[in-house]
């Protein structure tokens, strides 16, 4: 069943998007993301070093912007939960690296690792303020 | 003291920035807004009948995220305290109004009052992937 209305489907094909996680101190933190969808299953790679995986591996909640840069009155917010899956073998890195012509290898640091996480998505907000 | 970096100051001019509060679910609720920022003090106008408002009085911490449209390699993230003003008579409100041209008294409903709410930034990330 389709959570994502056909009006802004679209944006499931945009470059980029925000994702807010809850910090332990309780603030949302938000960073630009690259990602990968499939109909509307999300999926994104995440350095194990980094504070939104620690935030999401802490507390699966998070929330998914992706804003129409063209047309900033217009958006998707997708509630969800991520899962999180080991990535050791980059694996699932190298499909988001294909996509966007980059080896994310080089983003990671020795020891560091990656996780692909799943975002399930349970609740969409489709925005258009602008009208149309 | 300046908290946001100078590199990243010419956002505080940008049109549209996204809000992140947290709702009584967990989940970060995620919407693109309007702002004043005078200085480095944010002050946003929100409709009493919200849900972003009615997440700020319950829990009032919340995430700013200015997104260069232009460069979404680009972007400020603002850790924010906020602070809710009664503003029934919509003086701050038409402040508002005069910077977009808009009259926002045409988006509430009858009954529904407005509140002035300042940002207090007590941590800035200034993010850019692209370098430079």
């Amino acid at each position: 069943m389709s959570i994502v209305p056909a009006s802004h489907h679209d944006l499931l094909d945009a470059r980029v998007a925000t994702l807010a996680t809850v910090g332990a101190d309780g603030w949302p933190q938000l960073s630009e993301i690259w990602f990968l969808a499939e109909g509307e299953t999300i999926r994104i790679s995440l350095n194990t070093s980094r504070q939104k995986t620690k935030n999401l591996v802490r507390n699966p909640v998070c929330t998914l912007f992706i804003l129409d840069v063209a047309n900033t009155f217009r958006y998707l917010e997708l509630r969800c939960d991520a899962l999180i899956a080991s990535d050791e073998d980059y694996h699932f890195a190298d499909q988001v690296g294909a996509k966007y012509g980059s080896d994310l290898r080089q983003h990671d640091s020795p020891g560091v690792s990656r996780v692909m996480v799943t975002l399930q998505v349970r609740k969409a907000n489709a925005v258009n303020m602008g009208g149309g």
